[in-house]
């Protein structure tokens, strides 16, 4: 909250008004309307100060409203100035509405790069005007440049098959769809399509670009020349055509009459109108490589194993030095565990900022610790560390929640903390047939909290890539998204919480790959779940008597499991630690 | 199969010719496009000959199809003349692809109160011409004629609430969504929201007509005048006028520029039509009355209890009776236990056809014994009885597996019960927050079949009125349907099962009514199960080693419960059975 975003607000009034413009929304978003935005697109934060990771602001003349979720009130209220800003609750207080009320008959600009066809139909009632240039790129003086970070060749070594093949046979379901061409706009897809990785963003190994999918097999990339070294250029090889951006409308046009698929809802707007212009046919229909990518292979499903063998060393390192560790804090605490994962072999970094939650601040369910939040872990509390690594051959999540002691954990910490870890394992155990969604497991992780009349405000699970976004699609295991069915390859997470708010937050996470479950006489295929996350659940927060017999031999057998994979792995000074870890319950 | 099928279609070509149409539609369907489809609507099963439940057939000059799903392939085999129609399966071998290949530019009629809108959409690249006379009609000479049973009240004993309280809180429920008014056109809407019922139709007390419910709380009913009694007349009161259908018209022109709810996907098309020529708006929704219907008061969840305390005694006279019966058929059964219900208060007929199915007939999961198959009762095997009730004071569903000795079951049946079993009980035990729909729940009944490799083939349970149709919507417990939020005063079935075609078939079925959860301290309304159905699971086919300790308290407790409200209402020479039938396991 300073006086520069009254100039920036200022600054962009003028600039709208130059481009005859009433008002303008500024989303939070980038031209991939993915997850992951790099500092050039955080045009909300730069104009409003509020760096939430969902919102929307709106701009008019003389009023103007940012808009925000549930999870980001009080941030909202606390990084943006009242004086400039109308601080609203994005579903209770809609900007279509506020809109309507306030901008009847004028013109509002948009940027069609940062918002989808879908997106623009809530503003029914208003006039909605695309912008070639957006007015706060032309104003924001000091704008970062655009990620230009050298994409590199992902090897088939670990990505398992070659960038030709998928294409090959992506295009044929495209000719079998009757689709003559597929626009691409999400990283991971040009990441899996090509076989390429990148630094254009944190966390995540992307490299941004655009892209079309033939049903040849070729495809046109639109990648800024900078990121296309000699060595990617001859690893796309022949059948890929690559050009900036500003080459997208000449390539789209030679589409007149053609069927292209693309996504009205996460793809930008701006490649509907100009897919519209070109003259081609909109075939709507969800980004073609998003279930391919999802089936890992079984290289990429060994190189998961591999990665996470190397990630629970690094893990049981970690809790082993924990468990003498004294006067340390969250931040540091977080920093200590990515220098265990940091030695480990073919490491690339964290594949989200970690969630280091001691006491309270771990019922915060998406806590992200600050220098003004840090807190030292206590003795005799709960500590929870959620936090993952991008491996070159696998992308790893974990959650482990800890008692810290001396002490022994109070009876009803260790009651809920078995609640959970009940679901988790009813999930873990879980044997299903083709066709069942996560949507329809979500429950198995919950029915043990929900008889005690206690749940999370979280789904159970997300799809991870492999060493891509550690959130990928489709599938899921939670009853708000739309219902994918599971299928074999898939990597999920297996998460349930549960949150005391002031007092402590509890989550038990282990990354699942789904595979085929072998019943010779069944008359259709079952999948079950192979967990691929190997580091011990604390002892000191388990209640044997509240756990089934069933729930307490797979107990068992998981730590005897991960004592037998991590023993030759960790440090020496972690061997003891493991050994009392595991013991058998 | 005969020649009179020929002279059908001959006559219908000619009235088509006369029409001006190249072709016709003929679905199984009424005017209400609901289940209970009365004679003088079967004119699919008088033109084909095919009498199942579900089916179209498309007739052209020179060319006739039927199509009908799975379920019916043989009968639909056996039942029409391959010389007058190609058999088609509507899922596979689709009509609107078969129109589109043999009647391209041609005028093919459909009768516009037969077929949704949603219905119609899929016959695109076809002409499709709604008729105001339905040429069936004119050439099926000796039609029967429309079901004219008098309605009668529904006394608000049973009912629970008065008419014009539901119509002023569904009038004010329309008003807040901003409507004027809303189209019903399904006869259990009609008969909740006036509290009427009658015999229209079998297994089911429907008055057939159609409603117009206003925000002030009046209605028009549109109903044939020999139905509407004196005594009916009075009930309805001041707020309710009554005319014949074909008043409808003149009523909806009347609504000129208001909103008007009408559900595209389950009301006749025709009423999309009238209501555009009548220049009203349409809201698109679902019925108004599906969700408080399904919400039973206090009074409905008494009269089920009710219902059911007396519906419980007859299964156990008839259990009883079976027990040392001899030379029964599936017939000579299904009719003893008509005659035992029969005898019981407030009994007004089956809710539906029984199925009764021995040995291999039971793995038929629609069955419906006929004189050709019926067969007898033998020893030592599997028996599945699925039968109900209609009592004025609730609607009952119940399905019971028998073992008919006098050997032991074998221990792999035993096995498949069980694992049955434990599915129903983890449902019956399920608790669970606002918000979760059945869809989420379904699992729970599988998950035990799931782990050895099996399942079934049919969703878990569905909706059940109130002396009303025993299948009823919004909610139900299945993964193929929209997701409907359970909430409180619900009545749906519990009814996994196993089927061994050729064998023998498993089904374990009892009502339960979705009660608030009492957490004192919860932060959200949670629910649970209160199992309605009262009747012991045949002790024969269990095997309590492969139930968990709490599935085997469940039992226990539901038994001992069965014994104590049924002893004291059962035939003496049943107390025995009953007893011992529910001793502890």
């Amino acid at each position: 909250m300073s006086s520069k975003h009254n100039t920036h607000l200022t600054a962009l009034r003028g600039a709208l008004q130059a481009q005859g413009l009433d008002g303008f929304l500024v989303p939070r978003a980038d031209e991939h309307l993915g997850e992951y935005v790099p500092p050039m697109a955080e045009r909300l934060a730069w104009l409003t100060g509020f760096t939430g990771r969902a919102g929307l602001a709106v701009v008019l003349a003389e009023r103007a409203a940012v808009f925000s979720d549930g999870r980001y009130t009080l941030q909202l209220e606390q990084q943006t100035d009242p004086a400039l800003w109308e601080r609203r609750h994005i579903i209770e207080d809609k900007p279509e509405d506020w809109l309507r009320a306030n901008a009847a008959g004028k013109r509002i600009g948009y940027d069609p790069w940062l918002i989808s066809a879908e997106g623009l139909k809530r503003f029914t009632g208003v006039e909605l005007v695309p912008v070639t240039q957006n007015p706060v790129d032309s104003v924001w003086t000091d704008r970062p440049a655009p990620p230009m970070a050298p994409a590199v060749p992902h090897p088939e070594e670990y990505a398992g098959e070659a960038a030709t093949t998928k294409r090959a046979r992506l295009g044929a379901m495209l000719r079998e769809a009757g689709q003559d061409a597929a626009v691409l706009t999400d990283p991971a897809s040009l990441a899996w399509l090509f076989n390429i990785r990148g630094s254009d963003v944190e966390f995540c190994p992307f490299v941004l670009g655009y892209a079309l999918l033939y049903t040849d097999g070729t495809a046109s990339l639109f990648m800024a020349a900078e990121k296309i070294t000699p060595e990617v250029r001859a690893h796309l090889g022949h059948g890929v055509s690559v050009a900036e951006r500003g080459a997208l409308p000449g390539a789209l046009a030679v589409l007149a009459g053609k069927t292209v698929r693309y996504d009205p809802a996460n793809m930008p707007v701006w490649f509907e109108t100009a897919l519209q212009d070109a003259g081609a046919k909109i075939a709507a229909g969800p980004d073609p490589v998003a279930l391919p990518r999802a089936l890992k292979n079984a290289v990429e499903q060994a190189g998961a194993r591999a990665a996470h063998l190397r990630d629970g060393a690094a893990m049981v390192n970690f809790l082993a030095w924990l468990a003498s560790a004294k006067g340390e804090t969250e931040i540091s605490a977080a920093a200590r565990l990515l220098e265990y994962r940091a030695a480990e072999t073919l490491f690339r970094g964290e594949s989200f900022p970690a969630i280091s939650g001691a006491g309270e601040d771990g019922a915060i369910i998406h806590y992200r610790v600050s220098a003004e939040s840090d807190r030292a872990i206590k003795p005799n509390e709960v500590y929870l560390i959620d936090s993952g690594g991008q491996y070159l051959d696998g992308t790893t999540d974990i959650t482990r929640t800890i008692w810290t002691g001396p002490g022994a954990a109070p009876e009803a910490v260790k009651a809920h903390v078995t609640l959970v870890l009940a679901g988790h394992i009813a999930l873990a155990r879980a044997v299903f047939p083709v066709g069942v969604a996560g949507a329809h497991l979500d429950a198995f992780a919950r029915q043990e909290l929900w008889r005690a009349g206690l749940d999370y405000d979280h789904g159970t699970g997300h799809g991870v890539g492999s060493y891509l976004s550690v959130h990928e699609g489709p599938a899921s295991i939670s009853r708000a998204a739309k219902p994918v069915p599971l299928a074999a390859g898939m990597i999920l997470s297996n998460e349930p919480g549960f949150y005391l708010p002031g007092a402590y937050g509890i989550r038990l996470e282990n990354l699942v790959l789904v595979q085929p479950a072998d019943f010779p006489a069944a008359k259709k295929p079952f999948l079950r779940f192979e967990t691929l996350t190997l580091t011990p659940f604390d002892r000191a927060l388990i209640e044997p008597r509240l756990l089934t017999p069933e729930a307490l031999d797979w107990l068992n057998a998981y730590h005897a499991r991960v004592r037998a994979a991590l023993a030759p792995l960790v440090a020496p000074e972690a061997r003891a630690w493991l050994e009392a870890a595991t013991a058998e319950i």
